[in-house]
């Protein structure tokens, strides 16, 4: 039985132990018992306590051994010293999946780190499942079963929630109560020593009664695990995700490029973008998109038609449209044509659509058809004000009626108001129509479902291109470094791996005398760069030490003496190699091409302007390794710079596909060599169609 | 009496006339009547009818000519056609303030905007203001009065309001009735055809009453009057616009780079930092910043204080004020010890204090206090989560009591739950301390007031300086090129302007032979530049048209007659004027600075990052000019570039202050000559400190 396999189990148990029971109200083992029977649970209860007798009408047990039938799941809520044993017995037993709320582990410092490993070997051992520890426990409303301490049962719905922060659940769960907001799994992640979040979000993604998946986190275990689980999901579900801990700042202290711009939290937004998640700030909006997403199918395009009664509101949910990137619709003639005939000569037919303040029930009706209709609408959004002659409670059942005779486009309604809209609002959201005070709200759940199918769409099934290159070269060369002792790699073993991996580079050869120099540099071809070799002179410019330019086999002898006396001079402490010989590339547009690595998402690659600059033009974008072609590209097309690659001011196109391959070569790389913790190429030069790029420093830091 | 003088008296009449009063239910004569004395109205009301007899209880008069007494404030509800001859006759009578409700004027097309200038000519003439006309009345809840024929009278409150649209007027007072929000003005602005928003915004400014003032507008009359009205108040009160209209693509066709680049709503967002004005997106969120701002003094700074019983809202809290722009608080090392002493250990005693979830009142109550003595805090933030032994409602109180103590730093609570917080936010909330759901509402309206607080310390009264310059030069070549029958200006024209106003700059004369050209180079000074000086060639270099980099009186002779071949030959049916000799500039940093005109605000500056890519990179900024030295600081310091020109990467700074001198020479160039409607320097090279800052390449364009 596999993992997924026993989440079925948890979710859908033919018997539940409660280790901890207690018959006493305020402790948890108590609150569990009596949710676990308030909500229904129609499968056996084994209530287990040393002291067995009978709790809450259950008869209990004194320790699983006892129960005379299998045991499914076993809720733990007993001293976190006696769980291991019980983990043992519960193993035994041949439970599937245990609930286990006790904290007390690695939330606790290192001992309690030390038990929870165990917990999990235990586990693992006894083929079981564990959620938590320090958790909340769990709540299906479809089984239904709450085996948790929570105040309440949250309210049966299609939102599946796990949540990181047991707290903000409770929060949640009082208010979701109040708002009338119902949920199909109501998940507490606790320390997410065994089952994670990537292992809920594919539980998620296969339950039959959970459509829409909404998450709670402040970090992930698996980057990659967390990544696949999500892509299994998104073409089927859609999954919005609050992660907090935006603003802490990341400790680590980074000495590339990439590494410093990426910050801590880059790595997380990207592998949301790239596996199709949308990210959320605010957790209280949410629950309008999934409303409107239970009630209607989801947009199949951006371009919205807006109805109004008054042209303010009109022309501010125009602008919250644009601002949530949706369009506002362009309606064919026939739509104009039909509302110019129908409506008064002062209503405005382009869109929004104002009916003015005297329009009646059968004006409403007559333009939301008619947008319905239009073949450039992609979704309605009525709004109305209550002016003198509306009708509020005819114009919300008019609504509804549309709705049901053209039910494929999403339609959404804003009432502006109080106490008057109170009735009519009941009217639409039981006929089935989203309803909101301000249209900014019901626009950002359009919007955010609209990009919902976005991301769905852009996983496509596009196979990481493989570059044929020379990997045998890359270890020796790591070999050679390490051998040396060093974590920075000298510019020649730099390009030199570039080179392996087939990425156009200006080649640089070291050389130890003047006469080696002279005839590498016959080799390269001039002109020639001659750059000191030292991975302790950091700013080789500084001190003389780099000359570009040359021309001949005379100023290659003069430089190279010059170069070492400089470095000599100016640094006498430093370790110097000799000097590189460097071919000089031709100047193109400026490009930086970059890698750090991530503690979860791993190697994380940044494209965008190059130059002394990029740290204060910013203009750049970030995608992880390994990454599709679509990938490449949509990574190079993120910034300014890919617009100016395009071709601007009648400039000619440069080279993109070659830029592409070099930002796949380089994702090959760093996926083959994870010792590789730090790359970047400042600058590449991207050069006209046809006439590719070149790399012209290349920087490499290893690990261990 | 002053315009401002009359609106007091539209404030505070002791006498009303509805004039087309009716005892018919349904007529909006009927529902102002009603209103008016349902709102507790003291003073006199006069209903006028051509049926006289009696209203509503009231005495009606045939005309006001008949009404015994002085009238002050005249509320008009009859037909458009009507509207004018009443205007009159309440003018002879005396009336200092007319509410012209009735609509069919501007809006309905030209014959009404005939009629509406006819009303303005009449008030202006009989010293009367006019709100309206198209509105739907006022409210002052002060007086209290309610001359409108809204459906209720908003609620006592100290928010000043006033909206350009009354369906939305309509839709938010009937939500404000529900969620119990108060106002001090509620004023439909209609038509604005006599006062306008500003003439209100000073009102509200001067009314002891309001304390909070929020609009909604879709332009503003009169931009300058609009900026020096909100100056005035933003001292006393902070001021909210929510102006839409931001999508809707500006109509006018921009030539230069300011003017594409400006957009058609960049001016108001310009003018509404310059004058203090926040812009808001969200109307509703506007509320919780009122309602804070009535129950608090505003924050000093930005360093807040969070202290929570969980974990997981309290990073959502930290990452919610990180993303509006306030700070966490780093505490005093005493604050940490007292905290440390007095939690339990597993609590966390840094910003965000984590008490636990065991945390009782006692705890809440010594890190609030605490929080609120130290002296690195400005605000403090209280979340809490239901769990299972908090104790709300004594929480609450001790929260209230926190703040009596410590009255001066706003302190806002975070309840997060439903129907168990229902209690204890009203103890809250009549205890004065704000109460939300959701950290991210607390934090906006937390953010929100502290940016209030830095716009209205940024307004200080600072000098437009001014330079001293020769007007009577421009006036001779615009005078020129006007004779010429050209809006765009010959290079030698545009540069000898910016050379009248001091303007560092590349000097350019105009040659009509080779002998002159050599006699201006040598004027000039080698190496020299030239170029064809045509307003009908926009690419110059396309075909030949400039050369650079000329060293001798031989290369001017060459190259004069070479480029004038090339103009003849490839643009025969060009003008051309000769060939511009210009000084060759040292590269430095490029720069662009420009001005083109906004319809309401006028002049509107740019700076930014110069050169070719100039609408790829974008990194520009804008201030409506005249603008003062801080100003020109801002605007430099907004954009990268800014950053660029401080001196980064070890390089040297660049001369700034001659690049704000420039754009103050501009400003006060653009300010001397409203004929001047567009305006680019670009490139412009900012070279280092003390080396100045030279305009290589002025455009202009002249209108009428």
């Amino acid at each position: 039985m596999d993992r997924q396999a026993r989440i079925d189990v948890l979710f859908n148990p033919r018997s539940i132990a409660v280790i901890g029971a207690s018959s006493t109200r305020g402790k948890l083992g108590n609150d569990v018992m009596r949710n676990l029977i308030d909500s229904g649970y129609q499968g056996r209860i084994y209530p287990i306590n040393p002291n067995a007798g009978e709790i809450l009408g259950q008869k209990a047990f004194r320790s699983i051994e006892e129960v005379p039938a299998d045991v499914d799941v076993a809720v733990i809520v007993i001293p976190a010293k006696f769980v291991l044993k019980t983990v043992e017995d519960c193993g035994k037993k041949g439970v599937k999946a245990l609930v286990i709320i006790t904290a007390g582990f690695k939330e606790s410092g290192k001992e309690g780190e030390k038990v929870e490993k165990k917990l999990v070997e235990l586990a693992e051992k006894y083929e079981m499942v564990i959620q938590g520890p320090n958790c909340l426990g769990i709540t299906n409303t479809a089984a239904p079963y709450n085996a948790s301490f929570s105040a309440g049962t949250p309210g049966k719905g299609t939102i599946a929630f796990a949540s990181q922060s047991g707290a903000l659940m409770t929060g949640i769960l009082d208010w979701s109560l109040m708002e009338k907001i119902g949920f199909s799994k109501f998940v507490s992640l606790g320390n997410k020593a065994h089952l994670d979040e990537a292992d809920f979000i594919e539980a998620f993604g296969r339950d039959p009664n959970s459509t829409f998946l909404l998450l709670y986190i402040e970090s992930v275990v698996d980057g990659k695990k967390f990544m696949e689980a999500c892509k299994k999901v998104i073409p089927h579900k859609p999954i919005f995700i609050v992660k907090s801990g935006v603003s802490v700042a990341g400790a680590r202290a980074a000495s590339s490029h990439t590494g410093s711009l990426a910050g801590s939290d880059m790595a997380y937004d990207v592998a949301f973008k790239q596996s199709g998640v949308r990210r959320a700030q605010d957790m209280a909006s949410l629950f309008d998109v999934a409303s409107v997403f239970d009630d209607m199918n989801l947009p199949t395009g951006k371009r919205v038609a807006i109805i109004t009664n008054a042209g303010g509101p009109g022309i501010l949910t125009t602008d919250a449209c644009e601002e949530g990137g949706l369009e506002i619709a362009q309606f064919t003639s026939e739509t104009t044509e039909f509302l110019k005939s129908n409506l008064p000569s002062a209503a405005s037919v382009n869109n929004p659509i104002d009916a003015l303040g005297t329009a009646l029930p059968e004006d409403y009706e007559l333009c939301i058809e008619a947008a319905l209709k239009d073949q450039n609408v992609d979704s309605v959004l009525v709004l109305l004000t209550p002016q003198a002659m509306t009708k509020v409670t005819d114009t919300a059942k008019v609504i509804v009626d549309a709705h049901k005779k053209n039910p494929d486009k999403p339609l959404l309604a804003v009432f502006m108001g109080g106490n008057s809209m109170v009735y009519p609002r009941i009217v639409l959201t039981t006929g089935g129509i989203p309803v909101f005070d301000f249209p900014e709200r019901a626009v950002h759940a359009l919007s955010e479902l609209y990009k919902y199918t976005v991301s769905r769409d852009r996983l496509k099934d596009e196979k990481i291109p493989k570059f044929k290159v020379d990997m045998k070269k890359v270890e020796r060369i790591i070999a050679e470094v390490r051998k040396d002792k060093r974590s920075v790699l000298l510019g020649n073993e730099a390009h030199a791996i570039a080179e392996a991996y087939d990425i156009p580079v200006a080649r640089i050869r070291l050389a130890t005398t003047a006469e080696e120099a002279k005839s590498l540099a016959e080799e390269l071809g001039y002109p020639i760069v001659l750059k000191i070799s030292s991975p302790d002179i950091i700013h080789k410019s500084d001190i003389g030490g780099i000359v570009v330019g040359l021309k001949t086999p005379e100023e290659i002898e003069i430089h190279f003496n010059e170069i070492l006396d400089n470095a000599t001079k100016h640094m006498p402490e430093a370790k110097i190699y000799g000097v590189d010989v460097q071919e000089m590339a031709e100047k193109g547009k400026e490009l930086i091409i970059g890698c750090s690595r991530d503690v979860q998402f791993g190697p994380l690659i940044m494209f965008g302007t190059g130059g002394i600059y990029v740290n204060f033009l910013k203009d750049i974008s970030f995608r992880l390794a390994p990454m599709t072609r679509t990938d490449a590209s949509e990574l190079i097309m993120e910034t300014k710079m890919g617009k100016l690659l395009s071709g601007v001011r009648g400039e000619a196109p440069s080279d993109i596909n070659a830029i592409q391959d070099t930002i796949l070569k380089i994702s090959q790389l760093v996926t083959d060599f994870e010792e590789i913790v730090e790359l970047d190429i400042n600058p590449a030069f991207g050069y006209e169609n046809g006439k590719g790029v070149s790399a012209v420093d290349v920087k490499i830091t290893i690990g261990e």
